[in-house]
This record gives C-alpha cells, sequence and structure tokens, in this order.
C-alpha cells in the first residue's frame, strides 16, 4: 500500500481487513492515536486520570456517548474496524490481539483517543531534526520511570517515558518545537541525567528498542501513551481494549491543526 | 531611591548626576538595554554584526541618524547623560568611565541599544524559578566559548555566554518562557557539557562570579551581551562609547512588550 494514502482510504482498507500492519509512516501529515476503550462505569474515573496527566494522556477525542462507534470529530470512523490490530484485556490480563471488535462490541463501552508521538516526530523531522530511533529503524525506546501519575480511581501508577537523544541545541528546539503540540505529548518532561527519574540503564529499555547516544548528545524525555496502559492493566477492569502497539487510530485531523500556535 | 520608581524618574535623576549606581531591580516591568555607541563608518558594520548574530547582539533600538542623542522609541531619552556610568574605548583599549557623554559627543555617533538578560530573568522569576545568581546576590558568571560569532568586517570574535543552572524540568521551562523573548537574547543556546561548547571550569567564569551547582541541576547557557563588547575592543575602532556593567539604559519599554506571544 502506499504510504502517501489518505487517512479515510487507510481506514475503509483496514475497515475491510485489507490492512492489518503497524500505520507508522502512512497518512503523512495526520494525527494517529492510542486507543483506550473501557465500560462506561470505568469510564469517568479514566477521563479524570487522562485530565489529570495531560502529559502522558492528552485526549484528542472520545465517544459521545457509551456505546458509540463513532468518533466524529476524529473523521468518518466506525471505532470497531477501523484500526489495523486491537488488544482485549479482561480483568487487566492480556487475553487476545484482534483485526476487527464487532462480535465484542457492547453498548456500554467508551472510547479514548489519545494523542501519540508520531505527530511530533514529524513536527521534529520537518525541522531538520534526526529522530534516532527512526534513523535506526527501530521501536522508539521507552522506560518505567519513579514519577508518579496523579490517580483518579482506580487508575494509577508511574509515568512511562520514550527516550530520543539529540544534541544540546537541537534538544532545546525539540523543546521549542514540542511545546506547540501539548495534545501530543507537549515538551519533554526531562532531560540529561537518567537516574534523576528513575531509570538505570539507558541500555535495558522496559519498552521498544534501545537506540545509541553519542558523547555530545543529551538524551531527551517524553511522557509517552504507554503510561496509560500501564494504569489501566492496574486498574483491572473487566474488559479494556486498546490499539496493538503500532497499530494506530489514523484521524482526519492534521497534525498542523494540534498546533496551539 | 525606591526600586519601583519609573523608567523617565530614574533617568531624570541620572541625568542630574543624583544617581550613578547599578540599575538591577530599578523600574521593575520596564526594559534594560545594553550600549553601543560607535562613529558613522563604524556604525553600519556593527549593525550588520548584530543582524548576523541576533542571539549574543539583539538590537532593540538604535539611534536615527548620526549624531542624535535621542532614541525616540525607548522614551524620552538624552544618551549623553541618561545612562548612570559609561565606559570609554579608544583603538580597543579601555580609557576611561564618565558618568556623562557632554563633552565627548561628536555629530558623527550612532546608538545601539542591545537587549540584556534582566527582562527574562524577570519573567522567569515571575514563572517561579529560582534564578541563582539572583538568590545568591551575584554578577551573572559569564564565559568566553569556542562559538565562533558570524563575522561583519572588523567585529568578529567567541561568542560570550551567561550561565545559570537548573533542575531539568526548570531548563525546559526556563527554554519555554525565553523562546518569547528573542529580543533579550531568546532560548538558551546549550545546556549540559561545558567542554562541548570550549568552557573547561564553571568554577571560574571569565566575567562575573561562580555560582553553586546542586548534583540534579544542569548548567544552561545564553548567548550574552558581553559579546558584542568583546567584538567591539577586538574592532579597535578610534573611539567606542558602552555601559559600565550593570549600568545600563533603562527604556520606557515593557518587557512584556518584547514578547512574540
Amino acid at each position: 500500500m502506499r504510504q502517501d494514502i489518505s487517512p479515510y482510504d487507510l481506514r475503509q482498507a483496514i475497515r475491510c481487513g485489507e490492512f492489518t500492519g503497524h500505520t507508522s509512516g502512512f497518512a503523512p501529515g495526520f494525527v494517529q492515536c492510542n486507543l483506550a476503550i473501557l465500560p462506561a462505569d470505568w469510564a469517568s474515573d479514566f477521563l479524570r486520570f487522562c485530565q489529570a496527566n495531560p502529559k502522558p494522556c492528552p485526549l484528542v477525542g472520545m465517544s459521545n456517548s457509551p456505546g458509540d462507534t463513532a468518533l466524529p470529530p476524529l473523521g468518518d470512523i466506525d471505532i470497531r474496524t477501523d484500526v489495523p490490530s486491537y488488544r482485549v484485556f479482561r480483568d487487566g490480563e492480556f487475553s487476545e490481539e484482534r483485526t476487527d471488535l464487532s462480535a465484542l462490541w457492547r453498548d456500554d463501552l467508551v472510547v479514548f483517543a489519545l494523542g501519540c508521538s508520531f505527530s511530533f516526530e514529524e513536527a521534529l523531522l520537518a525541522d531538520g531534526l534526526e529522530v534516532r530511533n527512526i534513523s535506526q529503524g527501530v521501536n522508539v525506546p521507552m522506560y518505567r520511570t519513579d514519577i508518579d501519575c496523579t490517580p483518579a480511581g482506580p487508575f494509577k501508577g508511574k509515568m512511562v517515558v520514550s527516550m530520543r537523544p539529540f544534541k544540546a541545541a537541537d534538544a532545546i528546539r525539540a523543546v521549542q518545537i514540542c511545546t506547540r503540540f501539548p495534545s501530543v505529548h507537549g515538551a519533554p518532561i526531562h532531560l540529561g541525567d537518567p537516574g534523576l527519574i528513575g531509570i538505570d540503564d539507558l541500555g535495558v529499555p522496559d519498552y521498544g528498542e534501545a537506540v545509541s547516544i553519542a558523547d555530545d548528545e543529551l538524551p531527551v524525555f517524553w511522557a509517552c501513551g504507554v503510561t496509560p496502559q500501564v494504569a489501566l492493566e492496574a486498574a483491572r477492569p473487566p474488559l479494556a481494549i486498546t490499539h496493538s502497539p503500532g497499530h494506530m487510530l489514523v484521524t482526519d485531523l492534521r497534525n498542523s491543526q494540534l498546533a496551539v500556535l
């Protein structure tokens, strides 16, 4: 499939089962989202968790009412079929991966679409910065920190961060660029000494793959969308559904529309 | 003298010789400027130097014509008398300090007013950040780097930087705040390892005084207004006049008016 497909055409291909792969690099310029789906009686606490922790959990959209499968502001979406791969969790345990939620759908499910780092990586690349995980062709390295999220009901846990190394001047530029995009994690939350946020060894990420860091580079850390997934698993709702890593909800929103200035 | 005096009243007190001290902390909220005065046949190269090196040499205002002693957009100013102390350089060598330029004034002199770190320090403090040189009551430490300025005619040299230590999260916040103020040096130009910009020992500043840095802090470096003074001395014009360190031109511009957003 051509990468420069429109979001609508890509979702159509996903909906009919033609496309089940990673969405990274597809529909460039358009916002891709992390997905979380929860029963209504868990949803208001999760919404409060997102509101209280906007850097790891930047809410881009949610369904209007329990049971709704549409997300009108994000495009012509049927959330049961328009994400290439879903992960189903029961009582906080991973249960199975699926490419279609139709058989599971219930009229009490609430959909959350959260901003994802693809949007700010695109902005960094557009400015001429090198994004190491992209140039090395690996998943971005992610680490559990010792930073507590603000809890909301059963949702709590440590913040997970992604790391990209930069020379200092580029790190400063990255802060400027990402500040414009608060709904896709915004500015970094830390840079420099990883030990100060509870990371022992950059060579051993908790998720994703390690990348090389040169002597004249600083590790720069962004709040990461894995944070809400960890909080969600810890809360152990009877049913929770997320996207599979890298298999995002591709929306009709443009990355540039997320810029606050 | 009360610190919260108006810029106009402070300049009047300076003009009549009542006030000859440091201006730091006086007329809070208003822009204070570095000063450079040059003969017209040196001024256009110096103007190009400022234009080519906007981070160390952010031009806030200049006289309309050679010989003009006024700077209308910056207030009711007579530049011969309204700065508490001047330094006179002849052929690049420091000659004398004066509190009045009337006896020296010539109809070929051109006045440059350059942004100063007082403005962004005020913005950092207003955001709740601790500015170490202020809390320790010393002049900010400044260092010669190995970064070449873009030369313009006889004006050239290494960039001088000021340093303020911050925890990483505050350093990121400082980048965001200072980005709003490009005409007072703007965002930092470096953070972290001082050796990467040619600084051997933070404990031995080239100008100002050393400040303490905690283990969990990063040194953050801003382009500094001493840079144009160094370039000016190196160029060895027959006559050059600057303010004495800390004895700034206090203008009627508000710091908030310099914010680009």
